[in-house]
């Protein structure tokens, strides 16, 4: 039998074979080989991060990653941006009835290769079936459980005049490399997606003791709608450096084509950190020793004008306003 | 605008309207209301729970209860069982591009009070929304996370010869609502799903020092599939007694018609207990007390004979084997 049927997801005999056969063998340890209704966790900490996604992604393997990537770094991020280490992810899979096995194995290994390298264990479970055509192939949730190791407080409420804006690469990436492959476009230079867990770059960061005051992935609606998140009914405004932005001349020229704007578009390896005037330089030296932080940049700045704004000083020197993204630019990007 | 769009997944201005204006009213709460990457919990407990489920069921709106309900209980039961006080939940909606967004303030309302008489906060959320025909109206994952309270160590290693397997109430209402209501087959007396939480009736059971050795919510595959999955590789058998399995006159009457044997149906607001002999009717006489345990009864006991497998004793005094079920009988029922 090489295609996932509707008894895969019965609670019965097949249930059984997919779960010993499968994600036993590729996430096994020895929490979730308990296989109990819940996962029993023993936590050294008082405060912890919880949080949860669904990946949708169409379509599912892409340059650069697939879902099973894309789910795994998506958890282990967000729950990295709130100060947090990752340690506990769960899984929850909808299948389509007929998916090939093969490409269920192919995505469980992304997983679990994802899980191994930002150090997180996939510990509990569910594996739903749908009959054909009740979903596209197969819908991923991740929920994640993290711990506060370190004493640090986090928080829009923290940022103030002067502070600095710092990503830690490229933007736009993620959502350019699934667009242009959704639309069969091929371009000279390989785009691909940026799909990592920054978890360890994060972690680098914070070790060093620098004044960081907030953070957050640019996911869905970018750059931009992180940045609109923040300054919305605040008392200060951000502007940014159009020069300062890091984008890949590939998705730079994709996006050009298609009328899009990289501010716009999510990303899946990024992090966007607000530190203090004073650290700013430090937190980037840091994070340029990383892979990840490479082509680490400060694009920006909180001012005490154009409060509850986001403006870029553009290439040319004008000012223009960089708005909430207020409609849907690419569905299914994450 | 009454329906949902691609727009109200996109992290832009919809999204944040559909947060605000749904589910920050309905589920709001201190932690929810941050809206940062992750929920930032404080536990007093070392040792937690998690665990993770979809639902998908079809219909989503069925006698008794709906998705949202379901997808609220199902979370609780799973952390209950593992014998921990479930405290906090996520909610993530993969949504249909077109649905009627009263049907999403409908559901959600049934998991704000799901959640409110279980008494759990839904404390970070997730939405997709996807176009027309990537998915079947609405699936909700649910994550949660429990403490334990209880220094309590629950495991079917802890099950042996003599101990009492008790069941809360009736069985099977569950799938066969869902199923008849698919079918729109009518009966004269009215099915209802048992969709409820379980944990309340747990904790009284616990509250009076019995010696409860392992518990487990007979969802997919029913009681037939949790009784086979403990029996699995053990050195003991179970033996459970027709007479005393609960089941409603309409569910029997519904079962015959469709050829289906209520054991292997799935419940949503049902626990199985084991018990030590000793225990058992001090067990039975709490449960009845709860109103979700008025139909409690003692269906089986854990025997030296039948290693590995479970037998049904006859109405007529014969005895059948009840094995693990093979196939899906009811695609979608959770």
């Amino acid at each position: 039998m090489d295609r996932v049927l509707l008894g895969h997801g019965s609670g019965g005999k097949l249930s059984q074979k997919l779960i010993d056969g499968l994600f036993l063998k590729k996430f096994g340890n020895k929490i979730l080989d308990q296989l109990g209704d819940s996962a029993i966790l023993s936590i050294r900490a008082k405060k912890l991060a919880f949080t949860t996604d669904s990946y949708v992604v169409n379509p599912i393997f892409f340059q650069g990653a697939d879902i099973g990537k894309l789910a795994v770094c998506g958890t282990v991020n967000d729950l990295s941006v709130s100060g947090a280490a990752p340690l506990f992810i769960s899984c929850a899979m909808i299948i389509e009835e007929g998916l090939d096995l093969k490409i269920l194995e192919k995505i469980t290994d992304s997983m679990s290769a994802a899980a191994r390298s930002s150090g997180v264990k996939v510990v509990t479970g569910d594996t739903k079936v749908v009959e054909k055509g009740a979903c596209d192939k197969i819908f991923i949730n991740t929920s994640g459980i993290g711990i506060f190791e370190r004493d640090i407080e986090l928080g829009t409420r923290r940022i103030k005049q002067g502070d600095k804006v710092i990503i830690n690469g490229d933007i736009g990436d993620h959502g350019i490399t699934i667009l242009t492959e959704r639309r069969g476009l091929r371009f000279k230079h390989k785009i691909k997606s940026d799909c990592a867990p920054v978890n360890k770059l994060i972690s680098q960061v914070l070790d060093f003791g620098v004044d960081v005051k907030f953070m957050r992935d640019p996911t869905r609606g970018g750059v931009a709608a992180t940045l609109n998140e923040v300054v919305r009914d605040k008392k200060f405004g951000i502007v940014i450096d159009e020069k300062k932005l890091p984008v890949n001349t590939a998705v730079r020229a994709a996006s050009e084509l298609l009328g899009l704007d990289p501010l716009y578009i999510g990303n899946e390896g990024k992090v966007v950190m607000f530190v203090s005037g004073r650290s700013a330089d430090k937190v980037l030296r840091v994070m340029k020793k990383n892979r990840l932080g490479r082509k680490a940049s400060i694009i920006g700045e909180v001012v005490n004008r154009y409060k509850g704004e986001v403006c870029l000083k553009t290439r040319v020197g004008g000012l223009r306003l960089v708005d909430m993204p207020s409609a849907e630019q690419l569905p299914r990007i994450c």
